[in-house]
């Protein structure tokens, strides 16, 4: 059975790129599935994604693609990512209290419509433990206060690296990391802020929302940095509400907004289709 | 041929208001079409909203149903309104230089779309004076500078009083209204703001939303306040955009959405449809 | 502590109906919180919502309030029905093997979300029997073969009888009901139909879309009538679809649709939000 | 000033294309400015849209191109069309009554939000002739009845020819074309059809839906074929309708819907970015 790969790459901009690797992929024996690219005219660099298979009846082996892209990408300057594209993201879900994001996830992974493994679920409070256990997931209990917020997230950190993850969600978890976790995961934790950033942002952004009277409320994932509230965003969406609602009822439709705006951005994290670009994201959807 | 009323009135919510008003409709010969109302738990007061009709072969005189109204009002502590449905309000439009607003506005109003007369449109620039004429409607040019911002304004409520105006939009006016005209004339100056309030107030909010990587941007129909972006907000909606997309391009995704959002927040307010409550306002949409 | 009331009505519109309505709850004390109406031109008759409560200190005894209003009724040839506010809706929820739904409404369930009892969940398999026992509910297999469909139908409105239920959820349940059981239950059992109506009737909706090469897919709750397909349409969504997506990718777009709508149809229908006005809705939202 | 090129094509799946393309473009002195490609599973074919600039400093000439593309595509058996990129589609906007997309349409291209060029507005009355009139556009009045529909039609045809137009768009116009025209002019000619097929086909849209009782009316712009209604989809969109609107809002509403989904379908296609895959689209928004 064929293996399909996934590559990105990111470079300056300058002529023959696509060329280059197109001529190298096929040379190769691979056949272009999907090629999206972008030049970036603010930051001045060229973004691609590849997905590849082999040509019929063939295989490529992956170090020997790894070799030729690495030669390619030395000419160009270029950073390069490249995947097998069934092999799952390696995911740790972390949760406060609030569980609709995490029910959504955990149903969406088990019927297959994200490509991750959820490795484990970690939490400052054991409310959703039953929730992740029907699912036969590990579920660990990491409390934070001032005194254990440096011991909580070396277990963290320690539960990242035992378990090979890739990539952290915060799932609406309502605890603040650290600059020097958000800087060693920097690209590697997803944030879903219940918000429609840049507008109200920090806490209670719903009852912000209420006195302010408007029409939307809406929410952002975005993978966080040590600047809380302002990490490069992948997605964000809005949904109407009205004066009858009290801030409860934003609660509630913003949730139902969290929840799709949080899937969103994981399915395609775990397809390899976003980008970092400076402080922005080319999202290849 | 039998005339419709809107009435709006707005109290101190406490109970027997629907009832008392109810009653004296039905005693008038008044059969209601339609009503609407609000109980707004955050200001304690009551809003409401009826369409009115008189029963079959009968006729309601206006000061008839006025003095009865005000009997009424008088018990509950009410501000009331009582216009004739098919009364339409008469309008100025304001613009500068861009005006895919104004040609959508003027078209809809030709189209019947929204309940106005358009009595007049003033520019501080003259770039829109063809389209105007196009339309029949005078075209008032009040050039704008720090020495003659005075003068421009009190030769525009000259306007509005010779014109009997009851509305002045700013349909993309790009000058800043002195805060002694919009207080006199509170609750009847709407903006279309063209950003997704409260993000990105101020200058150039497309290309502020450019360098933040937003992936909506938005627009906001509100009331003009001396609080600059801060008036009661009437409608909002927002649009998807993406990486690819450059700063004009977002002000073309920008300007959809703006036109959109004024048209509604216009066809609301025409039919007696919007309520302040404070800094916020009840929309009977 | 003071009980709230919801009061929905409808009757062929004449003058007065309102002020009648609300002189009545006003003289036995209540207050009233929310008032919807609506004149309906195709069918000539008038559908209203009351919320109440008693007047603050005060208490109104529910056989009181019904005998008033059954007075008021008969006078105007009123239908009407008469809830406490916070009595849940007793619901059996009925699926085959596709769990998006039934997990998003269990979740909201249990969150407070959707004002309904989970009597049951009946289901003529017995893949999603593992998810209903994590929330505790009881899980009826009743499978359903061309010879067994008369007994299941049976056992069926057993469990209607005998758990007190008001109402039949088919979230995805992949059987036709017999006319017979549809109408007995008129009015009582909402399907979610995994098409835009009227588009895309019948078998494999997505694949017809996709065939089609439309650019939104959509999906229909609706009462169940005995002409499949066609009954009352409650709530109806859509999402961007394009055409690099395979009909499973529509399969997986449309389901996030489903869940919004029969989420939302649910909640205004236990908030007894809906009316039927012939084969349409009156949705007072 | 270095021109820029659209290069579109299409050709049955196979290794190497992308490479043999980008080879080409290179060699050249041509620099990928946007790539976008898809491989449709459907029909075997696979699409691709290139924006090209020649490097820096350069100039790359347009016989020279197309003689250097030409060779690749007889060596895949490809489709394919140059255009230089800001040259505008030579257009002919059709109409009947009512006007809300003609306004549209003429005050984006006035303002530069669609590639093309306005050679002539034709229309079977003379309702809409002061709108042209006031854009300086040629308005031709082709009265249709069925003794001389053939003669407007070859009229029609004359225009098209002697005017070089590449697009002729039917922006509410209520007449059915002969299939020996839409055959003739297969893949340049755009319908908006006010519903959101393939519901509610045929005439009187809005009311089906109001009779219906749908939450949601669309509209939907597609080539036109000689099958009626069921030309390719381009673009779709719809908006959210309640119970009391009535059949005349429904159309409002709906109109709103057109113009935006028009607007786009005629932006994609002016910057080529549409193309033909059997009876569907490959939009390379």
């Amino acid at each position: 059975m064929s293996r399909r790969f996934v590559l990105t790459l990111s470079c300056p901009d300058r002529p023959g790129i696509v060329a280059a690797v197109a001529s190298t992929l096929a040379n190769l024996g691979g056949n272009i599935l999907e090629s999206q690219q972008f030049d970036d005219p603010r930051t001045g660099r060229f973004f691609m994604r590849v997905l590849l298979e082999p040509v019929a009846g063939e295989s490529i082996e992956e170090a020997h693609l790894r070799g030729a892209i690495a030669a390619v990408a030395q000419r160009f300057e270029m950073d390069f990512d490249l995947r097998l594209a069934d092999a799952p993201y390696r995911t740790i879900l972390m949760v406060s209290k609030f569980g609709h994001c995490l029910n959504d996830l955990l149903f969406r992974w088990r019927s297959g419509g994200i490509a991750m493994d959820v490795a484990a679920v970690v939490s400052n409070h054991r409310d959703l433990e039953p929730l992740v256990a029907s699912y036969g997931v590990p579920f660990h209990y990491l409390p934070v206060t001032p005194q254990t917020k440096a011991e909580a997230e070396a277990a963290l950190l320690t539960l990242v690296e035992e378990l090979d993850v890739d990539l952290v969600v915060l799932a609406r978890y309502m605890q603040i990391l650290s600059d020097g976790l958000t800087q060693r995961m920097s690209g590697r934790i997803i944030n879903i802020h219940h918000s429609f950033l840049p507008s109200f942002k920090g806490a209670k952004p719903y009852h912000q929302a209420y006195e302010r009277g408007v029409k939307l409320v809406g929410a952002t994932a975005h993978y966080v940095t040590a600047d809380l509230d302002e990490g490069p965003i992948i997605e964000q969406d809005a949904i109407r509400v009205d004066h009858r609602m009290a801030p409860e009822d934003l609660v509630r439709a913003g949730q139902e907004c969290e929840e799709r705006v949080l899937a969103r951005a994981l399915r395609w994290h775990c397809e390899s289709r976003v980008m970092l670009a400076g402080d922005r994201t080319v999202v290849f959807s």
